[in-house]
């Protein structure tokens, strides 16, 4: 996984083994950073933790700060996002808990731990580190669109949360397992929590998105790749500027559009409708061959998680045949999956 | 100007009107901050006021800080650029003076004014405020895509710096002049100082880029309009991220593009060629109607400041012709100009 490639900025060292808090959250989808850490780092997570209302659950144990800490945890990782990012009042007293109880915090959210009052101070009253890993590296340079050396492979999708860092891990994950130099490129808190280091895309200056785009994936040798986590969609109201950045300066010679086909309108945002795959593929093209103009769709990733097997294979035999494209799903595997690794190869 | 439209919140909103300051400025290019503000807001401006050495004149009278305050001035803006962007050492004791005064001090600098240790010292003595206009507001919201009530025109642009303020002013004080409310919406630092309030959307942390631009042009009357300063280009390969942000959040009826006819690469990265006018249309149409399906050009504007007058007109019929559209530079005016005034209100 650590092949030839340049260096990653902005590393990260977190405590753990960790404990997942859950907060109050009710929609499985805004708790994609503890399930990720479940799914890709089982051996950080000890246990889960929630406030009253929480209905999601990772499936690991439920367990106290302080139980969770006598297994061995040593800090607890806000897993839930929200709109807008914020520590919502009714997690404080939860997290105040668990700094007593000798975890330390790590957060991915926009709010800073340390600008909740009773969170800075029962950090300091106990001696426990507040770590925000939503912060970006200093002194990003503007991006310059100089083509850079290595292969570059990156996840888009018709909205968030709906399988962009699963398909680059299992992707980079396919390609380590052929004996390929690759790299997984974090751009988000979960990604960063995984991986060990990244650059929180969202997080960034909109001037210097790009620039920062290019330097979470440096030069690197000729046959190696970078696997880069997508963030949002270029249709998506709120976040398109994100995913624009995030395209031209990761300057991808592949991109895998990600989309959920049981999902209809934008996450947060009903009025707005999902866009088709297809007009992403055409959207990302247009827009990447700026800094590319060799971009190509090596093929989509179906997260088909809400669907019956045979009902997915159905549908991936169908989109494979109007869109003459591999059509996988990760999750899933199998022949299909190798196909869409062969197509990004290619 | 300020007509019936929706209050700006978390927007900046400046003390004014200003003294303008010119530090000991010799060239006349390094002044067009000032010269801009006498040119577009000349009701905002009081006098000017320089340190020794200085040369440079926008014709308003000279004086003191004290003078000034005396006339009605709040806030001395610093008018003039240097190579660097910084508060040079000479200034000072001018601006010192100023606060001391009563005046506020209003920057565009990239150097924060309250790095300066004697100024920090001054306003907190003096109870004044130091504001850097490319400070962003605190607690901008995620966008939302909401459809808001009144009129809104963009100008986008093949680049960065080739007229987008400038039109947009034109096209403001155009509408204004037929009878129509309409407001200039400031997106960068010097159409802020002009217009008194404004978000520096380049200074904006991406996830909030739209969010942003939605509150730069609130909710207002039926025949109302937004006149909204563009950023950027969606092709500029550093700062689309900007220019697509913006686009989304403000979600316009009309847009106008912008273009330098001799200008052939973007500046500063001269490995890439300029896009076409054609190009702009087709993805600024693809692109805003997500959060505006009825998107339509208004027209060209065409900076042809570095063109004879007779080649300029010939080149403005001959795009007009081969786009079937309103085009014109707003600098000459005349019955091209008002033309697109025509076609961006029809």
């Amino acid at each position: 996984m650590n092949a030839p490639s340049g260096r990653l900025v902005n590393t990260l060292a977190l405590p753990q083994p960790y404990l997942l808090f859950l907060g109050d959250t009710i929609e499985q989808s805004y708790a994609k950073t503890a399930l990720g850490l479940v799914d890709w780092a089982p051996e950080r997570c000890v246990a889960e933790y929630g406030v009253e209302g929480c209905t999601v659950t990772t499936g690991l144990p439920f367990m106290t700060p302080a139980e969770a800490h006598a297994a061995g945890a040593r800090a607890l990782v806000i897993g839930v996002a929200n709109t807008g990012g914020v520590i919502a009042e009714n997690w404080v007293s939860a997290l105040v808990e668990a700094l007593e109880a000798g975890l330390d915090i790590v957060s991915g959210m926009h709010a800073r731990l340390g600008s909740v009052a009773p969170l800075a101070e029962a950090a300091a009253r106990n001696d426990r580190r507040l770590i925000d890993i939503r912060t970006p590296p200093a002194d990003i340079p503007v991006g310059t669109g100089r083509k850079r050396s290595g292969n570059r492979l990156l996840t888009v999708g018709t909205d968030c949360a709906l399988g962009k860092k699963y398909t680059a891990l299992a992707l980079q994950r396919a390609f380590a397992g052929r004996g390929i130099a690759a790299d997984f490129r974090a751009s988000g808190q979960t990604g960063i929590m995984i991986a060990g280091g990244g650059i929180p895309m969202d997080a960034v200056v909109s001037d210097f998105e790009a620039g920062a785009a290019e330097l979470l994936s440096p030069d690197a040798a000729p046959d190696h790749w970078d696997v880069i986590e997508g963030q949002g969609s270029l249709f998506n109201p709120a976040y398109a500027a994100v995913s624009l950045g995030l395209l031209h300066g990761s300057q991808p010679d592949v991109f895998v559009v990600c989309h959920d086909p049981t999902r209809m309108v934008i996450l947060g945002l009903e009025d707005f409708e999902l866009p088709t795959v297809d007009e992403v593929i055409d959207m990302t093209i247009r827009l990447g061959r700026r800094t590319n103009p060799a971009i190509r769709c090596g093929g989509i990733s179906l997260n088909t998680s809400g669907l019956d097997a045979d009902v997915a294979e159905t549908l991936m035999a169908a989109e494979r045949k109007r869109l003459a494209l591999p059509v996988a799903d990760p999750i899933r595997g199998g022949p299909a999956f190798e196909a869409l690794v062969d197509a990004c190869l290619a």
